[in-house]
């Protein structure tokens, strides 16, 4: 069999359609809790999600590890064992009652891959390692790449003690929990030395509907944006009474209003320019325990995320957002407490994977798009510690993060076809 | 003596300063519920303050007696105690973690208005009745005006079946528990007939900081504002994923937004035309079970006080602010869910009772500025009715519905001595 063959590796994609949707399913019952799928990370849901895919991995005999976080590793053995490593991996949390393919898309099209050169028969120049990371998703601890930067001894200062803002526990607690050795994490010993790490390739769903509007099934990435965020900013006014003349007024909310306003006219002026950027007030609202039908808001709390793909269209919205936030103070009489900062580095896509990607993409006959990702990934965290990553994202037509997350099984056996065939095209050099 | 002289009035006045200051250091005891005060309606904190004020009219010797809505009535006989009634009254509940001025001090005016009189060895023409209003602060039942308005049979359908947002009760229950008797109340069967009300007078810190401004001590109104209001209102749009470019997002909070910034607008264009309105967004809040740093607000929950003193104004803002939800709706691919409707309509001031007060404040040398009342009062129910009423505002620095509510006792005094002395003029004809 000529596993370079395009013929030859669509079939072998082919032929796994009823194998990964039984996945896709038992991934789904896993983590059911409705509307939608919560995979808590480094709790039940996630845990549940690592054993079904301990369990298909064991299935194809492929060799099965930890690390210090608590991330899962399936590996293909590869011809040469010393030589570098391709990484294909996404994450197996969710958001709470997000939807099944967030993430978990990624790591099955790692599964996928390598048994596709199970079932044509070649053993790959180097090893292939299929990674299910944690805790991905930022809404449980305020702190994303929770898995990947640990793996590769990244994790920002404090990031430990943050608690789960569910359950109130902090992140060592959680990974201790899970078979994770946190202490080992605090001393920032990682698992991979980048320089050893030939690739790292994720398959995403796609979070916009970009290519349902281009009628596409794959796009090739160009970009992961970076961030700034303030996970727990508010804003100082009075509590006053309803009746109070608006000269008098000191409303946080009224303030907060005109906060956001003035980011999203910012936000229209940079799509008008062409100059991709998003912004997005997650947490938006008066303080439950005081506010009421008849009160002025005295405090306003938000949660800000300023995402760009270009480190200095990012500093310079963080020097717009600061302006915008002086003249609102002096013009309503508030006083905004942004909080802690939190950033993540743009992800620079490695141009040679880029184009390598959209190479197999056209000799397995798919037509692709070119889109900057819409959101973090993981890739991001692996860019930033220098290991050069490729992204494909897959059609999906109601956005993530939520119950609704649809992608077709065709459109995710695509998106693994090129992931196979850029390895056949690059990793395989003595077919046995 | 001679109970038209105003030094009689001015000294009767002052000889209680003592007595008051001790009255709302005892009110302020009962309600203490750090920060400030909770006087729940139809609660504990409110029944402390019945049982304090009860107390109190014992000692003086008035006639007890409650209403259907257990409302309390402290009454100074008349010389013909057939004639129409005097009423002098406010509440006596407070919103949670309030100030102990806002509702107490009218009532407090009252008692120190009776006792002038037995001071002075005079039997007023006419009854004189001190109320202690139930439950005026609508952030309790979401419903204002509950005692007054069941004092005079004017309830709205329905509004007996609303729970108390923090014990989930009904008010029927609650009425029920603190004597009064809701099947009356149902049936609006009135405590008053109008008609036998001569007049309603309120005093009542003001909660703009106007008098400090104008330095004056005492304020005669010039009318109560109505208002319409949406106390469960949301908007509808779609939780996605926080990396969603602009032209997709359905995002309710952003929504929310640009509403609140163009009703703040449109209140400024108001302001500068000189007319009087005001609005709140009391509540403005992404949803707490499903919001989140990550995730672009699918719900966004708020409520709305809209208030002016003419009833052709507040037809034409209920007109604009229509409007202004049809664009936003349209723009940002959203939908508004108003919920309820509750109106309150504008409380005309009695012009001859206003004059009175004004030369009555003359009369005991306190200079008076003149203000529409920036927020909603009883009066305004007893106005609805048919009653005429007037009313007295009294300096206060820091706004009302929080704890740093400042009213000095001089001021009370001053306030109060407005009250009596009007009194003096219009109700002792035949001194003994």
């Amino acid at each position: 069999m000529d596993a370079t063959d395009p013929r030859m590796i669509k079939a072998a994609i082919q032929a796994q359609r009823d194998a990964m949707q039984a996945l896709f399913d038992q991934l789904r019952q896993d983590g059911l809790d409705e509307p939608g799928v919560s995979r808590d990370p480094y709790g039940a849901g996630e845990q549940r999600a690592h054993a079904t895919l301990t369990k298909a991995a064991e299935a194809l005999a492929l060799e099965i590890g930890h690390d210090d976080a608590a991330n899962l590793y399936m590996t293909l053995p590869g011809r040469d064992r010393t030589a570098p490593v391709l990484v294909i991996g996404s994450h197996l949390d969710s958001v709470p009652h997000g939807g099944n393919f967030d993430g978990a898309a990624g790591v099955l099209a790692g599964l996928a891959t390598v048994t596709a050169f199970r079932a044509m028969g070649v053993t790959p120049d180097c090893d292939i390692t299929v990674m299910g990371i944690r805790a991905e998703e930022s809404v449980w601890f305020q702190v994303s790449y929770i898995g990947s930067r640990g793996s590769l001894g990244t994790l920002p200062d404090g990031a430990l003690d943050v608690r789960r803002v569910d359950t109130g526990r902090t992140l060592v607690d959680h990974i201790a929990a899970c078979g994770g050795n946190p202490d080992a994490l605090h001393a920032r010993i990682r698992h991979f030395d980048p320089s050893r790490i030939r690739a790292y390739l994720e398959l995403h769903i796609e979070q916009a509907p970009s290519l349902v509007e281009a009628r596409r099934s794959v796009a090739i990435c160009t970009g992961i944006p970076g961030n700034f965020r303030y996970p727990e900013a508010w804003i100082e006014g009075s509590h006053d009474h309803v009746g109070l003349p608006r000269r008098f007024r000191h409303d946080a909310a009224m303030a907060g209003a005109e906060f956001a306003m003035a980011l999203d006219a910012l936000w229209a002026d940079y799509d008008e320019r062409g100059i991709a950027m998003a912004c997005t007030f997650g947490r938006f609202h008066t303080d439950q325990a005081a506010h009421g039908l008849t009160i002025v808001p005295g405090a306003f709390h938000f949660s800000l995320d300023v995402r760009a793909y270009d480190e200095a269209v990012l500093a310079e919205l963080e020097d717009k957002v600061g302006r915008i936030i002086d003249g609102i103070e002096q013009r309503r009489a508030v006083r905004f407490h942004l909080g802690p900062k939190a950033r993540a580095a743009v992800g620079v896509v490695d141009p040679t994977i880029k184009a390598g990607l959209e190479a197999a993409a056209h000799d397995q006959g798919i037509p692709v798009l070119h889109i900057g990702s819409p959101a973090s990934h993981d890739a991001a965290a692996f860019a930033a510690a220098g290991v050069p990553v490729g992204m494909v994202f897959v059609r999906n037509e109601n956005g993530s993060h939520n119950p609704n997350e649809a992608m077709t099984i065709d459109d995710f056996l695509d998106g693994t076809a090129v992931l196979v065939e850029w390895i056949a095209r690059t990793s395989i050099h003595n077919p046995q």
